[in-house]
């Protein structure tokens, strides 16, 4: 049984810092992406995305098929990302536009459907015959995930059923292959197992559950599944080795494993379904399995912004506490998929560490991933940047000192787009009687248990929240990890249960009025010396943010700087930084750079102060240094 | 005009360090690679060298070639650095059975030589049609290169002139395609310039000459070569980019170099043409491109262990103050060939920075790359080893944390071997009346201009060198520039003339006694903040031995540990440690491990002993961590 769910999707109407975002996102984001997926927008790559969509609606209709397919082989992703994230965007900002848009899309979706219930522009224009041939690279069901999870969220904002409808059709002819036909295998990059638990969640459609339970009970007991598969094709994608397991999260049943392995992103959106099977089914080994990992990557392959998969070798986790800041990967969506997994957690188990992480995820690389004017996207995020090797050399080409524009495999941009537009669910959940306070999000609720709540915060850069409740029940309210001390006050009174697992539970009735208030003061973060990569470094924090050092603030040269850890850092608030954040200034030395590499003196050292900004905002001044981690004294 | 020159092969006999590991090359190295080079050796890959020239000896007589050709294209210089150290270690160790096996495989690779002159197995026994057809990667004038140098060192050692006249007869048939022919090009991997260099002064002959300033001077200027090589051939070894010159070294005409680039191997041994090209015709400016070459290399390039060459992609320069200790590539061939250009660049001008690299490069990453018994090599010298990761993971795979065995590619162990038994060239030079003291090596000398000398010293582990010297003119003996302070005493007396660009000069008459004592005190050394990866760390040095920390010495964890730079560095000899050495106690502090990967709470430190070994003796007891830099405090 689940200790509590998401809320609705439009439960939560937000303010302050969630809102500004959440315009970005439906005033910049989504419809510069729309421009993509339609090939109108300029200087782009072609996308192709909708002609794709059209072509294939000729296709099933037996007609010429245009100038056919273009793009990736999971090119039908991005629309459904689009359609997901606009839902949201539409409970959020109601928009006659978008959503004649949104509906424009489906229609055209639908019209690619296949009678049969198969979906994909790929395989339905270029060869119907190698349907279900190429599980490892085809992303046939990862395609079907991301239109079910679209279908579901644009059902729950607009009420509109024909995607759900085109997509529970096709979840009937997936099961028909998979469970009636038993074609055998599972997807090379998981998703349609997170995205049939919604399916089930919203339709109460058995075969989503089966389907789910299906792909996640294989995976792994058959290993050889993919070399077979190989073995029987004639065609490939990418060449993927079909033999690495490991790699593919496939080389031991999930309930046995151990430790987090393979491509990222696929691993989190796989442990995700795993978790929410978990705590659907109420399956404590599953559960157990789900903890396994999660401790594999928070305790001992995360970085301090929640990126994850250190390595650019197939944009995997490497090994344990393998994190260099410099050559780091931590793509965008693998801290977005962190999100997932462990929001998904949270459902099994109330564990304050589960919504520490997805804070700091959220915060920091997902963030990150996006210029401040929702312009350009990071798909990968380093620690680290000095121009000259950073985004240059051989093995740091892949960490990049601008963020680019749009990518011609376009995953990360949608999904920063669909996360922040569904923030409320990652912040609130709800049970019949309690309403959970994860995130500290300015805005009102109206959880379905009947309680309402306004939340006045101006989080993560001011550290009061004050929460206004209407209702009887109780309230759980998230006590950071990261926060030394706190003050809690329920009615003008001192409130001091103990947090319970992270959480304080506080019982209401009638109108309530909460005030907690967390540490403000800026910290210094220490790293394990089992990481290699981190030994003698410190990095600076206040909330939930990460901060870093740019050349912007620091004279040019990050470094030469040396963190004095004795010393102060001190918050300033500056509204003129970046369209107005809080500095930290920290006391730090600079060393002098003499000629030569290698010196016997001691280089001199002279006191200065180091500027911080939140990691979240860097690279929005032009290329420059950029350190997370610097040395300390 | 040359300052000086180095001295003849033989003329130096070693005694004590040197003399140790040059009986270790006669006794163990050569042997052994005796064994390879004819398949005896056990558990070691098929060679096939001396059967490749079996074979085509077969091939010009026009016989059936047996089992044709095997191993890589520049498989036949192996048998050409075998020959050159074993006529060096003649000289050191006069050696019949020795001498029998060069003789014999010299008849063998006699015989393979085609009647114009041509020589080469690959083509002779392969197809006759491809010579000269792929200069980018078929290594024709490679190999070509490497014989000569064997040829010389051969006659130089034992007067014996049959490979010099096999090589000078190949030397007419180059000079016939490249210079009457008009050819074109220049090799893709330099060698043959300056082995031609060697012919020339050895014989005189001015086709070699006029060869090695062709090849020189042509090399960058036609920047399509390649380019319009690999259109006319329709076949290839490696696919090795054709448009990537400067991978090459030839982006610009390479008088007008200016940074090193490309193939660490492959630059240092076309820079040691250039500078022995330009000693030999006193011409400035390609000496003034050397110096360029030398700072790009020596300032901005070089590890503190005289390794070069920072990346594994391509085996190559990266960019300036890219120099990560994890991911080294610093191939011990590179810290060779850097030995050699730095040898030649003092025969244009006598610095002291010259010799510093040279013995930096000799006493680090040269000796590191062989086993203290002589029996495995390192390819690869990484200045830091972390099992689980190095060896391992993607990144990190070409850095091993043992030295392997005999390679398929076999470069490393016979270059060890020719430049360890030939050290004496290295460590002294000569011109008409004086005679140079570049490195302390021990043994006696017997300089051409007529002065002999005596060397004692218990270098590289004891500072004091005593010179006997018989004979009149001047010695000029070096002063390392990582000798912070020095005496010097003639016959009883103290001398206190400065060094002069890094050296003194002493002038002597019939017998004189010198007596230097350089610095022993141990040092820490820290590096420039212009190299990202060593900001905030140091590392112990003594002498010229660069020192690390290997986890056996330090309880198996040398991550957790930050030296303490004010604190003490003690030097204590050691007879039973690694067969007798001298070990450095560092004060550090330990830092403890906690649970998880971040913390807020500044992890617990207590003061420790850190114990450092000379770095060339590192993974000499199985597997553990290794670190040369350390955090500092």
């Amino acid at each position: 049984m689940k200790v509590q769910e998401q809320i609705r999707q439009g439960a939560y109407i937000s303010e302050g810092f969630i809102k500004e975002y959440q315009q970005l996102i439906s005033n910049t984001v989504l419809p510069y992406q729309y421009e993509v997926l339609n090939d109108k927008a300029e200087n782009t790559e072609k996308s192709h995305v909708v002609q794709n969509f059209i072509n294939a609606g000729k296709a099933v209709k037996g007609e010429d098929t245009g100038d056919g397919f273009y793009g990736m082989v999971f090119q039908d992703s991005d629309a459904a990302k689009w359609i997901e994230a606009a839902a949201y965007s539409l409970r959020n900002f109601p928009d006659p536009v978008l959503e004649k848009q949104a509906d424009d899309l489906i229609d055209i979706i639908a019209a690619a459907q296949d009678s049969d219930g198969y979906l994909n522009t790929y395989f339905t224009i270029k060869d119907k015959d190698k349907r279900w041939t190429n599980l490892l690279e085809a992303h046939e069901l990862y395609c079907s995930g991301h239109m079910m999870e679209a279908a579901c969220a644009y059902c729950e904002a607009t009420g509109k059923r024909k995607l759900l409808d085109v997509m529970l059709k096709n979840t009937e002819h997936i099961y028909k292959v998979f469970i009636e036909e038993k074609h055998g295998g599972f997807p090379g990059h998981p998703e349609v197992e997170l995205a049939l638990m919604k399916m089930y969640r919203l339709t109460g459609n058995e075969k989503c559950l089966s389907l789910a339970e299906y792909f996640i009970n294989s995976r792994g007991c058959d290993t050889d599944f993919y070399k077979r598969e190989l073995k029987a094709r004639s065609w490939s994608v990418w060449g993927n080795d079909a033999e690495n397991n490991e790699y593919q999260q496939s080389n031991v049943p999930l309930r046995k494993a151990e430790n987090a392995t393979g491509h990222s992103v696929r691993a989190v959106y796989l442990y995700t379904a795993m978790a929410d099977l978990a705590a659907q089914t109420s399956d404590s080994e599953l559960y157990d399995a789900c903890k396994r990992l999660w401790d594999s990557i928070t305790k001992r392959q995360m970085y301090i912004t929640g990126g994850i998969g250190s390595t650019v070798h197939g944009e995997a986790f490497s090994t344990d506490y393998d994190l260099p800041p410099d050559t780091a990967y931590a793509e965008t969506c693998a801290s977005i998929g962190l999100m997932f997994f462990a929001s998904r957690m949270l459902e099994n188990e109330l564990k304050g560490e589960y919504a520490d992480v997805m804070e700091q995820a959220f915060y920091n690389t997902v963030l990150a991933g996006m210029q401040l004017d929702g312009k350009r996207f990071f798909y990968v995020n380093p620690l680290e940047v000095i121009p000259g090797i950073s985004g240059k050399i051989q093995t740091h080409k892949h960490d990049l000192t601008q963020r680019p524009g749009w990518y011609a495999c376009a995953c990360c941009p949608p999904n920063v787009a669909r996360l922040v537009s569904s923030f409320g669910k990652y912040a609130y959940g709800e049970n019949a009687d309690t309403a959970y306070c994860h995130l500290f999000a300015a805005g009102t609720v109206s959880f379905d248990n009947g309680i309402k709540l306004t939340c006045e915060t101006k989080y993560p850069y001011a550290f009061t929240v004050k929460y206004t409740v209407q209702g009887n029940g109780s309230i759980a309210v998230r006590i950071p990890a990261w926060s030394r001390n706190y003050t809690l006050t329920v009615n003008g009174l001192s409130y001091t249960e103990p947090a319970v697992s992270g959480y304080v539970f506080i019982p209401v009735s009638g109108d309530s009025e909460i005030i907690l208030t967390l540490d403000d003061t800026p910290r210094f973060m220490y790293a394990s010396p089992m990481i290699p990569r981190l030994t003698g470094f410190a990095c600076v924090c206040r909330g939930p943010l990460v901060y870093c050092f740019e050349g912007k603030d620091n004279d040019g040269d990050v470094l030469s700087l040396t963190l004095d850890t004795q010393g102060g850092i001190t918050a300033v608030h500056d509204n003129e930084l970046l369209g107005g954040t809080v500095r930290l200034e920290v006391q730090a030395v600079r060393t002098a750079v003499t000629d030569g590499l290698y010196t016997s003196q001691k280089p001199s050292q002279t006191s200065c102060t180091a500027n911080a900004i939140p990691y979240y905002m860097w690279g929005n001044r032009g290329e420059n240094q950029m350190r997370v981690w610097l040395p300390m004294l």
